[in-house]
């Protein structure tokens, strides 16, 4: 598979897991996997899955509008996504932009080392 | 010094250096750096100096309103940037998004491995 089409892929599977079982999230991630949410810096898969699933609202719906993807060296793989985050009850969807630093596993598969999101304030 | 100070320092240096000389970028970049602009991958220091000097506008301000970073693993640093670009003439300013994948060099530098720049459409 070309590497746009295992980005697209992720993408896909991380978002449809996020928006249904958040907790699920916690395979996608190692104890060496960084998260900077908003500025706040959390390490490790247990700390970023509480994190995630402490976020104040319950059900949300990502959109996803560009995925863009590059080889980072030794074997992983920069994704860079722009979306928009429509929670619900709320009118309005809200913009993010986040990135992923997918390493390959020894299982063929691929766990983010390295996450960072922000909204994108209006 | 820290990464976020380096950040930091690296991105007030990258965005100055294009709204004042952006054929002056051609040394933060090497024959392996890659830039996805807007959705095209170009690749080479060379190339992607002649995009960023060919872009249609000629006078641009940046302003910065987030800087995150993460080590990404082999002495790199990942440095995820949101802002506005204000070319001039225009009434608004665009709201972007770019990530950048910095490399250290035998001189105690950095260089930019990876590129991505996406403008965020409101």
């Amino acid at each position: 598979m070309d590497p746009d089409t295992v980005a697209k892929a992720f993408v896909e599977h991380y978002y449809s897991t996020f928006d249904a079982n958040r907790a699920g999230l916690v395979n996608l991630y190692q104890d060496s996997s960084m998260l900077t949410f908003e500025g706040q810096k959390i390490q490790g898969s247990q700390n970023i899955v509480t994190k995630l699933t402490s976020l104040p609202f319950q059900q949300c719906q990502h959109g996803i509008t560009t995925v863009d993807c590059q080889p980072s060296g030794a074997g992983g793989m920069l994704v860079f996504v722009s979306g928009n985050l429509q929670l619900a009850g709320e009118q309005h969807a809200l913009k993010f932009s986040q990135m992923f630093h997918l390493m390959p596993t020894p299982q063929g598969s691929f766990y983010v080392l390295n996450d960072i999101f922000r909204l994108n304030y209006a």
